[in-house]
């Protein structure tokens, strides 16, 4: 076992604070990482502070993992020392599944196991990226290309996978229209990443105080949904609606901006159900769609596409010692985009 | 003008009765059809007794429609006297918009014009085919195969229609899990489309009242809804659900029976709002759609391959003085499967 420093949440009401805790040891098909940053994402705060159901505690969060492969197993072939790597939501599955045969893990029909506050097969909780180092089954540990600088790559892993997913599964590209609503951590990568694929991006965001942004990102145009006008002018407009805001949003008012056979997907989960509507669905063949990040396979090829496209998420470096501040930050949208925890800090 | 004996709706709440409408002069692109059979479709019902908003009475309904050309305009290429042909929910669309151009007139983007209680370009309210004779665009009238009865081939052009098109357009074939919801008139002949084109078919019916018919028609399984046990039994198995009923069901319970990737479309429209929670659209990439009845061109193709495979609808026969009864059975689901009226009897 090896013992590393991390920050935890000791409790769903106190802060974050220093602590140490256990990796395992490496089994033969194990990679250990030396982590250099992890990304700070609005589940690590749902999680902690139990919004999405009870969790143990202590628990380290963090799954926008990047850094550099320290030790191997003996069976492992895919990594080797030294190697820039990344981990991102999910940390293992069955591994046998018809999903897992695809190269789709994150839908795994037995288990996703989670990259922290998740139960692994083997019993044990799993802890995740704010901390020095973290071990995991080399199927699960990503290749990040050279030409990426790690400190930006980190919130790839999650945000940037979380809409190259349905971007691609939705065939957007050249000759489509794609919505992005939401400007904040996810919705800022999948407005670069879908101007990247050669769709025409809009970004619907609540007000238009980050329009100048959005375009330098690539949007070809920015709407306040705060104005009514906003959902008659662009009604039947798109191809591909990415909700990127887990807050409650009046559903059927992004239904209605969809083109026949368009399709709206949930990126984020509102607590409370959604409603809408029958008629704008079977009236233009409109799809609602989830999506969850995804395999490991096309995470790979996100990053290989970020590297060649140069997209990068924006980020804002902090130390550990922040970490408090930095939630409180994200809570009130008072960042752009990302924050990432130099990992240095935890030492 | 042309003076047709019908029956019609005098208002929302007195029984059908027999009049007479006019029917318009042959326009060079139009079709005058003597029909045969018009079948009876619950849309019917609920247009006429004003469940779907305030109409214009008299009114005569009926988009189950088959007969022979009796007289065709002077430009008329499609189709020529002595035709069997059919029409179905939609006789007039702009023609000109990206749905048109593709073949999706049921998807017009300016007003696919319903085949009654709608109005035409012309500014006149369309009356559908509750009647002896009817005049319809040549590009909005179908080739009726020889082999088909012509009896049976009325609700094809509706029910039919409404159930081959999302079967195509979601891939329903070898390998696939459909089921269908429902087993009235849209769901009986879902069942026998699915298991034509080679799917896995299971009935989700109330009771298992009508499994013997289901088993006859092609389902492979058939599962009662208000076993719960179904409902855990079946978690997860399709890839496709089509749900024909328009009643207000627990939709989430749904959206738990489709696999990964899986799709629940809607067919008939609840009058309430459907809820659900987002989170097993997310985990499994579910979808729900809606789905019309279907463009021109993939209705022909519909008729085509029932003769081709034998697909006919089962019908009872009634007289025109039988619809005010037939009703009443049809919403107290007292019909095996779908009420179909000789046209003689207009006369």
């Amino acid at each position: 076992m090896l013992t590393v420093n991390a920050y935890a949440a000791p409790s769903a009401t106190e802060p974050l604070g220093p602590t140490t805790i256990q990796r395992r040891d490496l089994g033969p098909h194990d990679v250990l990482i030396d982590i250099a940053y992890a990304g700070i994402c609005h589940s690590d705060i749902h999680t902690v502070r139990g919004h999405w159901g009870p969790i143990t505690y202590p628990q380290v969060v963090g799954h926008e993992i990047v850094g550099f492969v320290r030790e191997i197993g003996s069976e492992v072939t895919k990594h080797t020392v030294g190697d820039r790597v990344g981990v991102g939501c999910e940390s293992n599955s069955c591994g046998h599944c018809e999903q897992c045969r695809k190269g789709e893990e994150v839908y795994c029909l037995n288990t996703a196991v989670q990259t922290y506050a998740a139960e692994d097969y083997d019993g044990t909780i799993t802890q995740g990226g704010y901390s020095q180092a973290i071990v995991v089954n080399e199927n699960f540990v990503l290749r990040v290309p050279e030409s990426l600088p790690l400190e930006k790559v980190a919130p790839l892993l999650c945000a940037g996978i979380t809409l190259y997913s349905p971007l691609k599964h939705w065939n957007a590209g050249p000759g489509t229209k794609v919505a992005v609503v939401g400007m904040g951590g996810l919705g800022h990568v999948g407005v670069k990443l879908a101007h990247a694929l050669g769709a025409e991006v809009t970004v619907l965001s609540q007000s238009l105080s980050k329009e100048e942004d959005g375009k330098r990102f690539g949007a070809d145009h920015y709407y306040a949904t705060s104005d009514p006008e906003t959902f008659e002018k662009l009604a039947g407009e798109f191809d591909l609606v990415l909700n990127t805001v887990s807050a409650k949003l009046d559903i059927a008012r992004y239904v209605n901006l969809l083109a026949v056979d368009g399709t709206l997907v949930l990126l984020g989960a509102p607590s409370e159900n959604i409603s809408l509507p029958a008629m704008p669905l079977i009236g233009g063949r409109r799809s609602i769609s989830g999506s969850a990040n995804g395999g490991i396979p096309i995470t790979q090829k996100m990053l290989d596409f970020c590297a060649e496209h140069d997209v990068l998420p924006e980020t804002e470096l902090i130390d550990a010692d922040q970490i408090n501040e930095a939630y409180e930050r994200v809570l009130s949208s008072d960042v752009r985009y990302r924050f990432v925890i130099d990992a240095k800090s935890f030492a």
